[in-house]
């Protein structure tokens, strides 16, 4: 598969992108003209700077306002067009794609543009290039690819062609199996982007919004499956306008580039697959059955602390590595680990991020086929010296640095807590308070680095995700997005947020960078739970009255409900699927927190009760007397 | 004039925006329900909490999905609404926002509509409260205030009457003239809210975009003088759902709220004499005749540097204050003052933000209405100590800290230089190298707090603000938006920066604030200046040649004038007014640099160039060897 991107997706100079670019492992870039006005060096020595990074130039773009002008615009268009193929002709690219008209002056017809093409092509091909022509979605008078396609079947020029960019037919809503019928050969390049669905302004969306395949919610495996159902071999190239990545990192971004074009391949060679997309074959997406188990890094003294507050929560502790100084706490189905040694990685990361949900164990069908696939979808292996009688466990890099361990039982690894623990007590299943699995694990990062994050999950793994929702938080908006699968077994949910004083940007800071902030255990009866909490002397969160007041008028509760929601601080919603029941665990440290929910049906979250959730956490993070009057 | 704001527009936990709020000068505030339930205490606590702040609770907010509703919805309607009236009659407060339906089961008709609102009205006057109505600009069936009005009119209620909302009115482009027949008894309150021009779906635009009036684009003035033709003298309440204000200071957007209010109120006043604003008058917007002076504060070391710069730059050593260690730089009708004096705010403006622009003196036509006006409108008035024989200027804080003084000609402030100043050679007009007058002054900021000195700029004075553009920095979207008078004498561009790694976002961080960046001066013949330039040494900011052939094709310039451009390392643009030059000097320190601008009829401000211009300056300022290929 050949890979590409326009130097316009990324943030840096030049050679700062190029950099980032090679390093992602595309094949090719497409240089956008102003990146390389920009830059103090000749077309020359630039395109041997690209050449040297291994790459190609797939294309010189934009050349804007060209076809159906009126003299003497028509005459200057060619100039135009002349110097553009000297400066291509020393990078060394040999296709320009020229977009349609945006002029006011420019004059519409199919048989006007065709002519402008074809003399175009005449040109470009006494110099050895050729012209892509791409209608973008505003054009004056050509919008629609199948226009676009007819002016160059109409120019019938073998240096004529077509140029697709997924957006502009997305986001018009064209029918894409019109790009069936549309001969490979013609297609000079695909471009690829992806945006999220947000009715508003086609210009201000495409300059503002677009993000890599997968990351939006357009049908880009829609679009290139008619792409592939021609033929089409070449690059598949992204173009991204987009104003968080132009403020990113360079590398982090190009990665996720690369993988989205890695995962859009994957998913056409499995639903095509008489197309040859060339591309390594890789296990599937993997289903995951649930949270194996969760691991702390913490020091003696903390660890005392968190060990105390998981016992007030039900845990027991069952077993202790046998030769680390890890210990394993047990309640129904989860399993969490804290982990106190003085060297590896747990303790490496202990000195960067202080006590924290450092990694995750995740139960799947083959372990091994898992890393297998992370690694294709770029994802980073982890690796540790392993102990005599440890198990080599497969596990990845997470998108914050944190480790995701893959379990399954197929092979030792379901043994794993016999073969590396001295269990306790024989091993009994222990019910504590009744808390039974691991309802859904909560990241938080910063806005910007969200979509990395979406990317990485539902790439690797079968999820997908919901809707972005906004969680208000006094200082600010924290932006909500659940990656889960569709039997509810893996729930992830993420939390971007844009300033530091809201409870999130609180945590990535005290934290020194994302990751777990808050775990969420499943009971399947709430009131239970809470009242063995209290007979362990564990305290709840304190929720305001005036919720429990707002609950009975909005949800017609009736008294004795609300009465003892209130009284064991129980937050309540409800959906067309049932009901939802959440009580939380008041902040452990810098903002990392337990929640304890009941879903008799319910497949939320809880969203609407997150501000009375964070106003009672920031309440308790930093006491106050009486309201300052 | 009584002015409100709803609680849900700034950041911060409740007796935080309460605090906010009344010291910005509010006479009352909306209760946002989810802000009184997040806040941990009872309503009859937070109602004596209000009123000890001296706000009044102008109305409590929302109550949703309220009318046309089939049973058995429509009766827990009612047994909600009680539950409100119970909260609010603790709280103390007589008028509840219902908000037009936008339930998928609600009935239209607007009969059945004022039937329930008839009866909501009958139980709120046995509690001695009301009840307005407002149609959402999404409303199912009612999202026009045309039609909510029809409803309150057929309901026929003492307790019932309209809310009126500049916003869903506006969004929706309903002629304002409309509201001119509504009995001004019958509105019960108005909501005022701007919005930039963007063309989105109207629920996103305004749960994430709308602003103080005046900061945006809506005809927001247009509207409140159909409701001042009303007699309406009621509050005016500012309700915004902005994701920048949710996360920004709620002391400083307190302060744009209630400016705003200040400013519209002036401007109704001054276009309907005859309507009653209850509100002091103040002089009218000040026009502002040009840049009198630029102060810069400097350590003796640095002031030696920097005048060596303004001597290249064609500058001549006019003159010495009589008193103290300030200098003035003369050129044309430029005046440049620096300040090394080791005490006073010059001294302390240094010791935070190092050599910096702190100052400047704007030529006015009355210097003392300009600083009365300004303090009308919430501005900071400035006052130092004045020596012996020193004259005292009128002046306010600029909104980063910095100082606006006003000079004008009817007072003892014409001769300020003579007066205050020992003026060297007779004090002889001088040339230089042709700079003539300041063109315009670049200040930057973190794009959060872009709009409130774009309030601040354009209630004051008299000028407009133009449309907003992006600034392609290599490391981000700078967003760009100029304040400007219509005769061009007073420029100021502003530079919103969203991150620390722009060139704008480094100049904050390294300067510990916001301020001037750049100063660009006219010139009349920017060749002749370039040539003077060049033989007082001076070299400009250096510019990629890739530019130049870019520009020859872009605007088919002949060879001649490109290359004497090109060898100038002169930036060239065009409109349709007429052609632009810009001649730029390195940076000076973190980030502050000069412009030379010449102006054949353009009005703009070159914003095409800024990509190349930053790219140079990044060069500049972490030179490079060869790129890392």
């Amino acid at each position: 598969m050949k890979t590409s991107i326009a130097t316009v997706s990324i943030s840096g100079d030049l050679p700062e992108k190029l950099d980032a670019i090679a390093k992602a492992g595309f094949g090719g870039v497409e240089i956008f003209e102003n990146d390389f006005l920009a830059f103090d060096a000749n077309p020359r020595d630039v395109g041997r700077m690209v050449r040297d990074h291994g790459l190609a130039i797939t294309l010189f773009q934009p050349f804007r306002d060209f076809e159906g002008m009126p003299e003497p615009h028509r005459s200057r268009a060619f100039d135009r067009a002349e110097r553009k193929f000297d400066v291509m002709q020393e990078l060394g690219t040999d296709i320009v794609l020229v977009c349609s008209n945006v002029s006011p002056i420019a004059l519409g017809g199919l048989d006007r543009a065709a002519d402008d093409f074809r003399e175009l092509g005449e040109r470009a091909k006494k110099r050895g290039l050729r012209v892509g022509y791409e209608a973008l979605a505003w054009g004056r008078h050509i919008n629609d690819h199948r226009d676009a396609w007819e002016i160059v079947r109409r120019a019938d020029h073998t240096n004529v062609g077509l140029i697709l960019d997924s957006f502009h037919t997305l986001a018009r809503k064209i029918d894409v199996n019109s790009i069936r019928s549309i001969p490979k050969e013609k297609i000079l390049i695909v471009q690829l982007a992806d945006a999220p669905l947000i009715d508003m302004d086609l210009l201000y969306w495409s300059r503002h919004y677009r993000n890599m395949p997968g990351e939006g919610d357009l049908p880009v495996v829609d679009f290139m499956r008619a792409v592939a159902a021609t033929g089409y071999d070449g690059f598949l190239s992204l173009e991204i306008f987009n104003d968080q990545f132009r403020g990113g990192s360079p590398r982090s971004i190009a990665l996720d580039g690369h993988r989205s074009l890695i995962y859009l391949g994957d998913q056409i060679q499995r639903l095509e697959p008489e197309v040859a997309m060339t591309l390594p074959r890789m296990p599937d997406r993997i289903q995951v059955d649930g949270v194996a188990f969760v691991e702390f890094s913490a020091s003696e003294e903390e660890a005392e602390d968190l060990g105390g507050l998981l016992r007030a929560l039900g845990f027991q502790v069952a077993g202790q590595h046998k030769t680390k100084l890890v210990t394993l706490y047990r309640q129904g189905g989860i399993n969490l680990v804290i982990n106190t040694e003085h060297e590896g990685f747990a303790h490496s990361s202990y000195l960067v991020h202080g006590t924290s949900a450092y990694a995750i164990g995740l139960e799947v069908d083959e372990a091994k086929a898992t890393a297998e696939r992370a690694r294709a979808l770029m994802a980073e292996p982890f690796e540790q010296t392993v102990g005599p009688g440890e198990l080599t466990i497969p596990a990845i890099r997470g998108v914050g640095g944190g480790i995701i361990y893959f379990i399954d039982q197929k092979s030792d690894l379901k043994n794993i807590w016999e073969i590396e623990f001295n269990i306790i007590a024989g091993g009994e299943p222990w019910d504590g308070v009744g808390l039974r699995r691991v309802d859904h694990v909560a990241q938080t990062m910063k806005y910007d680095e969200m979509l990395t994050w979406v990317l990485f999950y539902t790439s690797i793994f079968k999820t997908h995700k919901t809707p972005m929702v906004d969680i208000v938080d006094p200082a600010g908006i924290v932006r909500s997005q659940v990656i889960e699968n569709d039997d509810g077994r893996f729930r992830l949910t993420l939390n971007g947020a844009e300033n530091r004083t809201t409870l999130a940007g609180h945590f990535i800071t005290e934290n020194f960078g994302s990751g777990v902030q808050h775990l969420a255990f499943e009971t399947n009866d709430i009131f239970a739970t809470a009242s063995a909490l209290h007979e362990n002397g564990f305290t709840p969160l304190q929720i305001s009255s005036n919720y429990y007041d707002d609950l009975e008028a909005r949800f017609g509760l009736d008294i004795e409900l609300s009465d003892r929601l209130r009284s064991a601080n129980i937050l309540y919603d409800r959906d067309e699927n049932g009901e939802y029941f959440q009580l939380y665990s008041p902040n452990y440290g810098e903002g990392f927190f337990f929640e304890i929910v009941q879903r008799n049906g319910y497949r939320g979250y809880g969203a609407s009760n997150s501000i009375f959730r964070i106003a009672a956490q920031k309440r308790h993070l930093r006491p106050k007397g009486m309201p300052r009057v």
